[in-house]
């Protein structure tokens, strides 16, 4: 079940550094690009996250008219998805239908979430930084839910993968949780100060 | 054997949004801080990648002298000394010392590389963009290699996994390719126009 996730734990749902579907426009004139060019720059309060965006994009326009979008978070269920919404352009065709992928009405904002993605940050875009080729978009979250079941303010990765783009028409999969050893980090810390 | 990477595949070192320890100063007078906000921001002439970190880290001091720094792609095998490092301060002891880990000479930036990490990008900061609570450090990256084991223009999760921060004490490992299946993406392609 999809459940709202508070502000404080909104950036765990991207701080992997996964590839993300945005979602732009509204539900009657919409459109999706991938990205993988994404970090957290602020944790909460609000929670802002940067989105890296080419301007000649679509995309790009259709944000620019109400400065909102949607951070759809897709597992690897739809990788092909993710791999042909990044090649194509919306001026052309619809990706919503071509992809076969479902437009639902957000909670707070005009873009529609992708219903096929596990996770969905709304986001007001308050910022926008001119970089060399591409421009800095800082996103901030004012709704953000996501599966109970893959993410408990963690992803779980036993349960959920999200996917990494290596290049070309590969992607990684984070699959496998890694814990840090208290033992070796005793040693470590051997009595210093933590920050 | 660790070999130069050309300028156009830099970026694929960080694309995936691997967890990354920069390392800043100099050989004599060095630190290392965790990094897990980065994402590159400019594929090529030059690769550009932006750093988000807080002002008041002692990193940041040091990166302020001479504006270089180098980020260094750590694996697996060094899971609890990547969480050690992202936890302590350089003010208050030798972050290379307690780690063990080696620093060595750059071949381009003052600041050293880590050597038991698996990749290095020496950079730049070319500017600094400040934000809400951290800033952006625009890195341009004039020098990078990386083990060819492991990578080959694209990282290969069978052999190496970066590992990517899932919050807490845990770390997800990217173990794993995923290949886009050419009949489906022909069916979805389906004689539309690609970008």
């Amino acid at each position: 079940m999809k459940v709202t996730i508070p502000q404080k734990n909104i950036k765990w749902l991207l701080e992997p550094g996964c590839v993300v579907l945005v979602t732009s426009g509204t539900i009657h004139r919409s459109n999706i690009i991938t990205i993988s060019w994404q970090t957290p720059i602020n944790s909460n309060n609000p929670c802002l996250i940067l989105l890296v965006i080419n301007p000649r994009r679509y995309s790009y326009e259709l944000i620019k008219i109400n400065m909102q979008l949607v951070i759809n978070v897709p597992g690897e269920n739809l990788l092909n998805e993710v791999h042909f919404i990044g090649t194509v352009t919306g001026r052309e065709i619809d990706k919503f239908k071509k992809s076969n992928l479902t437009p639902m009405p957000a909670k707070k904002v005009k873009p529609p979430l992708i219903k096929e993605c596990v996770a969905h940050l709304e986001c007001n875009v308050s910022n926008i930084v001119n970089s060399k080729n591409h421009d800095l978009l800082i996103c901030e979250v004012i709704n953000a839910e996501a599966e109970n079941e893959y993410f408990n303010g963690k992803w779980i990765p036993e349960k959920f993968h999200t996917i990494h783009y290596l290049g070309g028409k590969y992607y990684g999969s984070l699959g496998k949780t890694l814990s840090t050893c208290d033992l070796k980090l005793n040693q470590l810390y051997n009595n210093e100060y933590k920050l």
